[in-house]
């Protein structure tokens, strides 16, 4: 990657001298930021930009290129391309609309466009994008006007849209945040977010935080592989179109693990900072300039009363603890205080203190206090008091500094003393305390992140897999998806807890089976084209004698007969009647498009029919993160006995939503699996019905 | 309240020559902003300011005064009202801190004050505020500077902080959207934040549009239904406190209709939008100056791809439609578009379009179409565009004008045009997508408050309460809670069915009422000192015949003894026991201290327990909101027949919690009702339990 972002000599093509010509505003750009290397020109018209001569061919240029720019209309780029690969050009920014985003067509124009770059070894970003920019050596290819000065900073940006790449560089501007590099990636036809991700987390020193903004995908286990390594924050803002998809799931699990829940779990796993807008991403990209908040004690110190009680407000909703200040920290406060008009708790309304040398000395007591992790700090001033205040915050960032604790300090100034201080204060504010709280607890969230993630190592359980691939590949051969019979198999292959079972093709046989097994038993139609058994009446439950299971058996055969496909037998599974005095739980597997097999837990019956009450874990997982999934259910307590009912063995469902992650990982050939319900006991669990969709 | 706004003569009182004096500034504040009235000084100290001589009382005024400003030490005041009171002063702002905010000590000097001004007939604003700003006639007592220029606008500001009114002062001014008059009201000891809105709502001509900041809340009901009638939007954020408190609470419904849940409510059924944060409240003023969103179809506009995408984004979640263009709109526009690069579709990404005359050729189509009711519309330009973009983006304002459609602007500009803008561009205009889409929503809920309100017609029963009044008139005397027994009987007066019924004092009593009632029956231990009858196993089911009635009796007695009060006596209750087929519910009401009766309803079981599947509503109602009620909780479908269960009789249901409301309203002296559970049926429906806690 590093060779888009600092290459020596590069070459814009798609010039010409007309005024309303875009490829003359990238060699504008690159010219006036002060672009270190060489920039040449090229387009058909020929003629001379800025100075330089425009050739009518990169063919035409003698001195060697390391990056091309291509804007002109989308059919002309393969050949330009071509013409690339001769000169040797190995990197590429296409910034052209008119691809597969435009129309279907298109794609061929698109594969065509990766063949020559495959035959020439070229990596190339976009098409339909605006580029690159770099701060530290002026490369800015995008072909629409950069206005404000650069200057060199620690943020980098990986923008699936230009549009948002341009906003976000205004945006960290205007908060005085500079930025590093910023790309935006368009179509990604090759190079995609995660090869720039990684390339900005493990091989470029200039980039310390990263935001993304994306409206896709491309491989999100690799996404996630990255960002778990990283030690840089890395905040994204993820639109969620395509909810409605989910929809059309085949299974329970499948409708109710909506893509866009994966990607919040995906990146929570990750530890990714997912926002929801603009906004949310420049509050906490300057959180991330100070120091993490290590605890979830924080003192709020408010000039003004009621944005006491806001900070407080939202401080709670967090989460965080509002400890009272220990005597011996606020002693020397107390001394200073006139008149007895201050309460001095936390939130600590400064009230009627005016001598703001007197709130120099609260920010070094409560900062220095070991009991407080960090500070809301909400300040106010006008003209009469500007240069106190500048000082007093001076001395707040140097207190942050030395204590290694983050103040998000909010300001209630004009204008002008705004723009003062972003030029002039190197230290970030916040207008209101409600975003300095939710920022606090970002950093607070990456931090212990950062702590548990040290911990992790994925589950592995070794088991014999041929006989289960043995089944899979039957029911592939036939065309099918497994009977339940065969999804039990599978599961004790786990040693995943079923009851016992036999298939039966005939009354007897089923009698046979019942009496093998004992009674009481039910009676499952067991017929792969027969999805929804229950909404058909193919499960009969309470049967305690022969007699009646041939019978039910052979009536079940007769009215279930128009169901089946043409050329399917009828089968039924007689499985051994369970207790049902336990908790009803559902658990799920689903293979996402973009990040691999999904694991769900939910309690089952109306909790997962009506209220959606399930957790997701991208696979593969640790013990902890299935006892944080199974925790983080609203209906948790259901589990742990509540009113009468007695506490459920929670272990025993750990144990076994690895077992089925570690047949999820084997086996991803199978796209959906529900084990509804499984039933949870004091002692054990036991799955009475699987379902598996290849 | 206009006497505060609009007086011709103001003393302030605690000026002196220091430099530091902060009535000094008062005085400052009120001669620079041009108070067209006479401004007078007093000061225990004497002296001149401002060229006007600081008398020693008001006493030593000779001129006519009719708004006092006091800010001096707190234990004078009493002293100094009482002169104002003399001198006919019948408006004072108390500014001055150190009242009950600070101690409960200082209760006794707030009951003086309240006892002079009562005697003088004297309302006041305050104790522990900054008073009041009227941009009509330069009135402004705050204390600290007030840096902007003022200039007159529509939006008034009732806030009980003086810090947020201040910052809600900059932050207007900063948008571009002045205010009329603001309010800091602090203790609001004499006038109130009800009060103020009432003035706003109904007498004063210059407001049109209101922003309050709340902590506490003095009148609810008063407050609703001075809300109710408004036809100006209000926008309150009331910040959380207290919400710990609902965990005390003695009944299931108190602890599950949680302070700020009710508020919520409240706010909801008065039509008043609550915002959660500044930022918030200054994007949904600005939609509120223009036409309202009548409908639900959007047209989101973007010149970048992605903040369409953003845009649909949020405008999917909260509900609206993005309908596609009809043919005949978007046929104009097609013969405009340069080589097929943009898609017609909506969300429109304007793409590679740079000529701005099309863009108002689009606007104008759009806009026009009757198939959509508001615009979304993201622009950004640079120094080059922006003569183009300020034609266009009027004539945006002014079709939005022509059509009464709302247009979200969100604009992509940098800091000189967005201050450009401001000064001289009366159009609102939001910094993302998010934040326009978010604010459109405000709009058109508000649109669809007031066209159902207009509906509103409180349901009223009549009902013989003399028999009510004679069952709880006897618990209060024996200072005791309403036994089962009781609370049935009383069910019973508003048709509220319940199972047939007795109460039994010993084994043949029960036998006998059971006989009579018909077996199977219930026997319940109806004492009211046990409250939680089922935890201590004092509910008995399946008694079938005369003899298990009796033996039970008397085991219960037998075991319950020691739970008695001393001199209570044992007694039970036998109930036909019902069909518990059906669906439980739970009915309850909780007397809110601010807000009055709020009945509760949810699912029962789990949904109650666990999941606090709850929807809340402060009484009055009518059937549409006891519809809504019910409707919105996330269990609905439990009701309306899911996976085999039947459909229950939902009509039943409103019915009785129209009965429970009317019970509520006229027995405000029972604090809390627990129905729990109610079995909802196929056709009816039936409370097997009631508590009553006066």
């Amino acid at each position: 990657m590093k060779g888009f972002f600092y290459p020596t000599s590069v070459v814009v093509i798609g010039v010409s001298e007309k005024p309303t010509n875009m490829g003359r505003m990238i060699v504008n750009n690159m010219i006036s930021k002060g672009f270190v290397g060489q920039v040449h020109a090229v387009g058909p018209t020929g003629g001379v930009i800025l100075g330089r001569p425009i050739r009518k061919s990169v063919k035409d240029i003698t001195f060697p290129m390391d990056l091309a720019i291509i804007l002109t209309p989308a059919h002309i780029i393969p050949g330009l391309v071509r013409e690339c690969g001769e000169k040797e050009i190995r990197r590429i920014v296409i910034e052209s609309a008119g691809f597969s985003e435009l129309s279907e067509e298109r794609k061929a124009l698109e594969e065509e466009l990766l063949s020559i770059t495959r035959e020439y070894g070229i990596r190339f970003i976009g098409p339909n994008c605006i580029g690159l920019v770099n701060t530290e050596n002026g490369l800015s290819t995008p072909f629409v006007s950069l206005p404000m000065q650069f200057e060199k900073g620690k943020v980098s940006v990986i923008s699936q849209s230009g549009g948002v790449a341009m906003n976000y560089m205004d945006a960290l501007a205007f908060e005085a945040v500079y930025f590093n590099k910023v790309t935006s990636i368009g179509n990604k036809l090759n190079v995609d977010e995660t090869e720039l991700l990684d390339y900005f987390v493990n091989d470029d020193d200039g980039t310390e935080i990263i935001c993304m903004y994306l409206e896709g995908i491309m491989n999100g286990r690799r996404l996630m592989e990255v960002a778990r390594a990283s030690t840089k924050p890395i905040i994204v803002h993820k639109s969620g179109i395509g909810k409605a998809g989910a929809a059309s799931a085949a299974s329970h699990t499948g409708s109710l693990a909506s893509d866009d829940k994966i990607v919040s779990t995906a990146f929570k796993q990750a530890g990714i900072i997912r926002v929801r807008s603009t906004g949310m991403m420049m509050d906490l990209v300057k959180i991330f300039e100070l120091p993490p908040l290590k605890g979830r004690n924080l003192a709020i110190v408010s000039r003004s009363g009621g944005h006491g009680v806001i900070a407080a407000d939202t401080a709670e909703h967090f989460g965080f603890n509002l400890p009272p200040f220990p005597q011996k920290d606020i002693g020397m406060i107390k001394k200073h205080v006139r008149g007895g008009v201050i309460n001095l708790r936390n939130p600590l309304d400064l009230g009627d203190l005016f001598d703001l040398s007197i709130y120099e000395e609260i920010a070094q007591q409560i900062l220095s206090s070991e009991h407080i992790h960090g500070m809301v700090l909400v300040h106010g001033y006008s003209e009469a008091e500007k240069e106190a205040s500048r000082h007093f915050m001076g001395l707040v960032k140097e207190l942050s500094e030395i204590h290694r604790k983050p103040v998000a300090l909010c300001l209630n100034i004009d204008d002008n003393e705004t723009a003062y201080l972003r030029r002039n204060f190197d230290f970030p504010f916040y207008k209101s305390p409600e975003d300095g709280a939710l920022a606090l607890n970002a950093s607070y969230r990456t931090h212990l992140y950062r702590e548990a993630h040290k911990m992790f190592t994925p589950y592995v359980k070794t088991v014999d897999t041929a006989p289960v691939s043995k089944i899979l590949d039957r029911s592939k051969a036939e065309n099918r998806n497994p009977s339940q019979a065969e999804c039990f198999d599978i599961l004790k292959c786990y040693d995943f807890p079923v009851p016992e079972y036999r298939s039966a093709r005939t009354g007897e046989e089923a009698a046979g089976a019942a009496e093998a097994i004992g009674f009481p038993v039910v009676l499952k139609v067991d017929v792969p084209s027969i999805i929804h058994k229950s909404d058909i009446g193919g499960v009969i439950m309470n049967l305690n004698v022969s007699e009646s299971v041939v019978k039910t058996f052979n009536q079940l055969q007769a009215r279930l007969k128009s169901h089946l496909k043409k050329g399917e037998l009828f089968s039924s599974l007689v499985m051994k009647q369970a207790n049902l005095d336990g908790q009803e739980v559902i658990f799920g597997i689903k293979q996402d498009a973009t990040f691999g097999p999904v694991l769900l837990f939910g309690l089952g019956g109306v909790f997962a029919e009506l209220i959606e009450d399930v957790s997701l874990r991208v696979l593969p997982v640790d013990r902890t993160d299935v006892v944080e999934m199974i925790q983080e259910i609203r209906g948790y307590e259901a589990l742990t006995g509540v009113r009468g009912t007695s506490p459920k063995d929670i272990d025993s469902l750990v144990d076994h939503l690895l077992s089925l992650s570690q047949l999820a990982q084997d086996f991803q050939q199978i796209s959906e699996i529900d084990l509804n319900p499984v039933i949870s006991y004091e002692n054990s669990c036991l799955a009475l019905d699987a379902r598996f969709i290849l």
